[in-house]
């Protein structure tokens, strides 16, 4: 049932203590999937449910210990966790406070992940209340240590978000059959989620783009009722899963015909992703892959409103979420390494509502990058 | 755009404050997906990414206040907020918390859900820099005030939900020509995913289940790939949404022929069903609920072992989450009023690893309660 062999959660387990050791952590909390996951391989969409917080402590040179409701304790016995202690959950009074306190009692520097991207999945009292209860421990920021080891993924990582990219390709490959002038945005949508479980996707917890006269407003937005027209440049961008394990790219195509700035757009940002690509290397950093496609987009549109600030960034990376550190933005200059995957995401506005987003996921190699997905056309796709 | 009128959020708000009056609340803060949209209407799929927080400010008795990341000011600008504040995120080094400190300065008592069911999202360390940054301010816990106000749903969110329960049960309607012996449970979970989708669902962010002979042994894991045997009990549990409203209920199936034991069991559950639906009526409590179904279960299967155990409640509240307070247990005192909707989930552990869950939605009425979905069948169908 593991998505893995017990040596994938052994070997990352080394890497934790490792860095644990050098950041002298006598313990990790972690509340969240993500992090749970990737060190227990418990993977569950039961996430979904506010109701039950669910706890993982590493100790230092260690196993680690679930602490967890019991409706959970039959599946995290199939992982290759072995201490599971339980409390039967929802409780009238502590959920799982007291548990967890006994847990961490004597452990003195205890990480938990409190920085970039990191969230608290368990009620902020209860936390306090935890605090409370361990006067002789300090909480210490683990999420440079937790974000930097997870950035690394290993080659069954790689091969998992590899297949899950390949199985977009081929639902993006059958775009011709599956969106039509006339069709809703929604009735597009829907028919590509089929199409990605059609092709092998587990799940699709992220599908948003837009559609437009020459390009599209926005790239957050669910799909409304809108009819698709000639002219329309449409945008997919899709995160589905397989093993729990995402890809996140997108794809743009024209309806019926497409004007001249909107291929001069994707051109252009189709020569930034190449020179995105050729940037990613071992030992270039996100700043300069940002760099790299800012030029691009500078030479062809020197005069469009801020393409980054719009999205904010050109790419991040990628894995068990649909994002994760790094982040391609002129300031973050975490050092490419072997084994990371990202996305590369140059986007670009045209006019006033009108913009232009690409996509594509790659992993760093010894000497290079290699893409993960099927690249796009070099032009504009017209349907 | 928007999934309601104005006059909807209007209503939620007025209601709001009415609560925050009472709770001597100067402002409240939220951080989370489900609280932030049932304020503002504020709906996509982009909070998948953890990268960035989002921050909405409701001041007593004004108008909320929505702190940003940039990207996301246009779609906030179709919902009926006016007051868009943003930041360019991610951030090298403020991540919204300048931003959200100076909308909250000057305001005393702030509310913050920080009790049952509710997390904090948005890194701990900005959390405590907000707090050093608003030193005249105390964060008090607004959970009891928020989870209460959810609670009761409107006639618009009731028609919302239901439709999803509607839309769900077409698709159940095709089991017979979804699922069939030798078949692999994850063929059937994908079967059923399309299904939905076909049926008019927008998303299925939860789909558990299982399979065995004469009951299943859990209810959270994901799909594996061994084929459906004859004398299996296959059950699916579906969480999927239509305008960002959950349905959550579940079908139980014989495949080829149902023993003794599983057909007993079934018609147990669905008479506790019964059970708890004739005692649901406005003026009872969950533990009513819950002791009405397990009187039922108790009379049929008095040597159960921890019927309740295994699963740790026997239903909840439903809504803009897949599960929401309050939840069907003995301790939980909470009055039903109307407007309510809750699942009944009766479960029962039929023997080591081998256990059966039913589950319904319904909303609460003046005079005790609708069903949301269709009724599930009173004997065991058999595939």
């Amino acid at each position: 049932m593991p998505d893995f062999p017990d040596i994938e959660f052994e070997r990352r387990l080394e890497r934790l203590h490792a860095g644990m050791a050098e950041a002298q952590l006598d313990a990790l909390l972690l509340t969240t999937e993500a992090e749970i996951r990737w060190i227990t391989g418990f993977r569950t969409l039961f996430w979904q449910s506010p109701a039950r917080p669910w706890f993982l402590v590493v100790p230092a040179g260690q196993a680690p210990i679930a602490a967890i409701p019991s409706i959970g304790a039959e599946l995290m016995a199939q992982t290759w966790i072995r201490d599971i202690r339980t409390w039967s959950a929802p409780h009238a009074s502590d959920e799982g406070v007291g548990l967890l306190t006994d847990v961490l009692t004597g452990f003195r520097r205890i990480g938990l992940p409190m920085g970039r991207e990191a969230s608290l999945r368990m009620p902020l009292s209860d936390f306090q209340r935890l605090q409370a209860g361990l006067q002789d421990s300090q909480f210490v920021c683990a999420s440079r240590l937790l974000n930097g080891l997870r950035q690394i993924k290993s080659p069954r990582e790689v091969e998992a978000i590899e297949a899950m990219c390949q199985i977009a390709g081929q639902a993006f490959a059958r775009a011709p059959q599956l969106f039509a002038e006339g069709q809703s945005l929604d009735q597009a949508f829907r028919a590509f989620k089929i199409a990605l479980l059609e092709e092998g996707a587990e799940d699709v917890p992220y599908l948003v783009g837009g559609a437009g006269q020459g390009g599209y407003g926005d790239v957050i937005s669910p799909p409304g009722e809108q009819p698709l027209r000639t002219g329309d440049v449409l945008m997919l961008d899709t995160g589905a899963t397989r093993r729990g394990y995402f890809c996140d790219f997108d794809r743009n195509f024209a309806v019926g015909r497409a004007d001249q700035r909107s291929q001069r757009a994707y051109s252009c940002l189709w020569k930034a992703t190449e020179a995105g690509l050729a940037a990613a290397r071992p030992g270039a950093t996100m700043a300069d892959l940002f760099a790299a496609m800012q030029a691009v987009i500078d030479a062809d549109f020197p005069a469009a409103p801020g393409q980054a600030g719009s999205v904010g960034r050109m790419g991040h990376g990628l894995g068990m979420q649909l994002t994760e550190t790094p982040s391609i933005v002129e300031w973050d200059t975490t050092v490419l390494q072997t084994g990371m995957v990202i996305t590369l995401e140059p986007s670009l506005t045209m006019a006033e509502g009108c913009m232009m987003v690409h996509e594509e996921n790659l992993v760093i190699t010894e000497d290079g990058c290699r893409l993960l997905t099927p690249r796009a056309a070099p032009e504009l796709p017209i349907l």
